[in-house]
């Protein structure tokens, strides 16, 4: 029964999205022996803004 | 001090998620006897393209 | 598909986890119409020393 | 390599996060000796509509 | 900068925390084309009291 | 209201979560105007073996 949370600063594609479903689903399958079915996986497509490394927001300048 | 974070794909009316909240909130305070003042509940409403079961995102085609 | 993430500080008895992930469940059903079971509920008991509310650790002096 | 999720009621201003980012990270720095580079912060805004504190969501009357 | 959160049910051994952890950087550096070294991956291994399904924690008999 | 979560791989000693939980509860009231007894704060100590940076456990040899 994984539940897999994925965070990224910025958007991804749909297309990108469901290619990294699929092969992360398979990943958990092959390695953990997790089912594909019980698999849950979110995307939470963080904005520039609300993310920041070092102590400033991704959207900074430099 | 319960903290409940409940993430669902799609969304919810506002009457769904305060009648939600309400009946959480007294489970927790009959069966914890946590009161009901501490408890914090969020809602997180996934759209179906950020979700994926199975290896394939929600909103896919059959 | 709800995922429902329940963090308190402390511990709960076998005995309650299981009657509020039947309640939360049943009320995620009635309510917002999600078959039980697509429900994932995970607790998480979090001790009093990692937890704290208004600046000071719960396992505190007064 | 600390991962910190800030998750407020409502929203804050770009000013307000970048300071509050900026203050954590050298908290974390200065008191757990995690290089700042290595800290990450996300913040999670979230509607009064979905956050409840004692059975009723942050937007209803009093 | 993905932040990926895999939550099991249960425990993995130490080479299949390895081998996942592995896979799922690789997964979003070619798809997302996120660099490897900002990608962090934290598992959390459930014990299966505290893992519901349908309402009826994991350890539960049939 | 706000609710903060942070996780660092290792472990810090109780003074040092004391004092990180007291700094970034006055943070968010000087900054974002929370009031500090609205303010929770969980620590998720993280094994090394369980975090990954750039595909490898934190606990792998170089």
């Amino acid at each position: 029964m994984p539940y897999v949370n994925i965070r990224i600063a910025g958007t991804l594609s749909r297309e990108q999205k469901a290619a990294i479903a699929s092969e992360v689903t398979d990943t958990l399958e092959r390695i953990a022996h997790k089912p594909a079915s019980y698999t849950y996986i979110t995307f939470d497509e963080v904005a520039e803004e609300n993310w920041a490394v070092a102590g400033k927001l991704l959207d900074s300048d430099a």
